[in-house]
């Protein structure tokens, strides 16, 4: 993919700089949506208006020469590392090695991301090098906008994120109730088992993921906890899968919430109502409206129910206490925001909406979906039913 | 699990700093290792003699107060961070909370990981705080010593690890051939059909991983590649799996290499002068020694048999051409070095012996043991039978 970034022209045409340096693996995404290349370790690029440049190990030479977006590679090797190495150490020697890099490069004052290593920063800055920390997220910015091909990685993702609940679900739907806990075949079925099913159906279906979150009962009243142990009948199950897809790297991201059994009346009407408060906000969703609007959409009918909310109540600990969304793509959570101030919203933006509910004497409701905001609105890449009862 | 970090406390007092600062996500193993803390999202760690604090988001509060070893945990919003945002941007709001945190702790000079970011340090500078980066490698240095529950947590993974070294090769054995194809359930058994049984296995047994190494023919001569495509009758299989314990976030490391079939002469050889090499490394691995010389014994048996190392050629492209091995804990690569510039070893010290061999006429062939250094020589970690032929 050869992404557009004119922003990022713009932005070291206004500050004088000649070039972005990235100092980081590929973990990192902006090294990943620069280079275009998937490497393990960290490794070097600098992006210039005219070209791209990568400077990686030998071990890395063969493959960033066919599989990444540069038009040059040069290896460490080719700057005498292993002397340099032996002189000042490893750390140093690459610092060392990325100037002269920088010099061959006619490059004297580059912009870098906020967390460019300080190491590197602060031996180019001895030598002579303009290294300037890039304050205004234009990178994260570019990224939020996605091509068609990326909407399509999100897509595939999705699918198999789909595939993933439908096996959460199947488990749930299966399983018996003995004095109250869920069991399937002979056991207790706990939140590490469901989650098992999940991962390993997001394997056979090409991704991967980092944690998956199956949070029954007080566990799923604190968003972050990723719950543990057996899971009850008759209270709501949050289940919120993030995948990876392992070819793009690209995410999807879905929540829904069962209950076995019976739930109570109070989790039907935050259910109800946190599904009104997802279509609600869905409504609100187009080009020019901003994440700040799509969250008030949500806040209005929580609050009109007589939830609390982080915009009612800054210091509230129950009821919709996060975001309405956040962007997906290469990171799990990226720009845009969707929340308090979140910022307009335009086409090819990929976005969740997860409203939710959370109190530890009641539990916690969510209900995710993934969008991309369209010229006229949004296309809901989830086709997932929302249904409390299982 | 509660670290020795007197080394970190020498380093402060000889430089005159107050403490060590973190500010990265869990993934960063340093955060994991200082902080005793997992969390998805960076957040800052103060490290100093008396006490460690820790600086997290509202989300991750309650977590923090009972998972880390922090004797102190604030929340960004105890530091006004809602206003700072709305006045200055995110990154900034979070810097300026930093040092009014570090001010409240009553640090002014801080040593820092090579890694931290830079805009952080920066904005810190700019507000006369000194903020130095570490240069030598102290904290990769103390954690490349284990305690006991650390190579207990290697092990468990290690065990994992066998599980799925032992899938792997049960579809290889498995397999039928056709027109020099391995051909599995009626489809051609591919790297990537490989590559899934061994995640789903790890999956089963508590661990995930990042990558596997399942590499038949040119792919295996290139240490780096990952494989893909049909795996082929009588040419070298390398397998190379280093999963991560979900629950302790501790790797291991294997490396196994199978022929379906026949394999040729020069392979057989290979793989006898690799075996021949990984037992003359185990028998140099002792407290006292050097990876250096550990790496020494096999470039010895490989030179003594003709075949081209880095040590004999540094720009061969064949032969023996990365190190004999390097340290395994939170990172799947960490220290000590096992390799041409291999510090000496100490009880605890966690490493692969990896010999190998490749040439793209041929393919590649690695034999990888995980060995732990004990107070009178090591504990090979690794139970997996070494031979070539399914």
């Amino acid at each position: 993919m050869e992404p557009d970034l004119s922003l990022l022209d713009e932005y070291l045409a206004d500050h004088g700089h000649d070039g972005y340096l990235v100092d980081a693996a590929s973990t990192d995404s902006t090294q990943r949506y620069i280079s275009g290349f998937d490497a393990p370790d960290p490794f070097v690029t600098l992006y210039t208006p005219d070209r791209t440049a990568l400077l990686v190990s030998s071990l890395e030479y063969g493959r960033a020469k066919t599989e990444s977006r540069a038009e040059r590679v040069v290896r460490l090797a080719d700057y005498d590392y292993r002397e340099l190495v032996a002189d000042h150490g490893a750390t140093e020697a690459t610092a060392r090695v990325v100037a002269a890099f920088l010099d061959d490069e006619g490059v004297e004052s580059v912009a870098a991301p906020e967390r460019f290593p300080l190491g590197s920063a602060d031996t180019l800055r001895e030598r002579g090098v303009t290294v300037e920390p890039e304050r205004t997220d234009v990178v994260t910015t570019i990224r939020a906008t996605k091509t068609e091909e990326e909407v399509a990685n999100v897509r595939e993702a999705q699918a198999a994120n789909e595939e993933a609940m439908r096996a959460a679900e199947t488990l749930l739907a299966d399983a018996t109730v003995e004095d109250g806990t869920l069991v399937y075949e002979g056991e207790p079925l706990t939140a590490e088992r469901v989650k098992e099913e999940i991962e390993v159906t997001l394997l056979r279906n090409g991704c991967a993921l980092d944690e998956t979150i199956v949070a029954c009962g007080a566990d799923a009243a604190d968003p972050h906890n990723r719950g543990s142990g057996p899971i009850r009948a008759n209270e709501p199950v949050i289940v919120d899968i993030f995948p990876r897809s392992k070819a793009t790297k690209y995410h999807a991201d879905m929540t829904r919430t069962f209950a076995k059994g019976d739930a109570s009346e109070t989790v039907r009407e935050w259910f109800e109502t946190t599904d009104e408060a997802r279509r609600a906000a869905l409504d609100a969703v187009e080009p020019g409206a901003t994440g700040a609007e799509v969250h008030a959409a949500v806040c209005d009918v929580y609050e009109a129910a007589g939830h609390p909310t982080l915009r009612s109540d800054p210091t509230t600990e129950t009821g919709f206490i996060h975001s309405t969304g956040h962007g997906v793509g290469l990171d799990v959570h990226e720009r845009p925001r969707v929340s308090l101030d979140g910022e307009e919203l335009e086409p090819g933006h990929v976005i969740t909406i997860e409203p939710g509910l959370y109190d530890p004497d009641v539990g916690g409701v969510r209900i995710e979906d993934i969008v991309v905001v369209t010229e006229d609105g949004y296309e809901n890449l989830t086709s997932y039913p929302v249904e409390l009862v299982v």
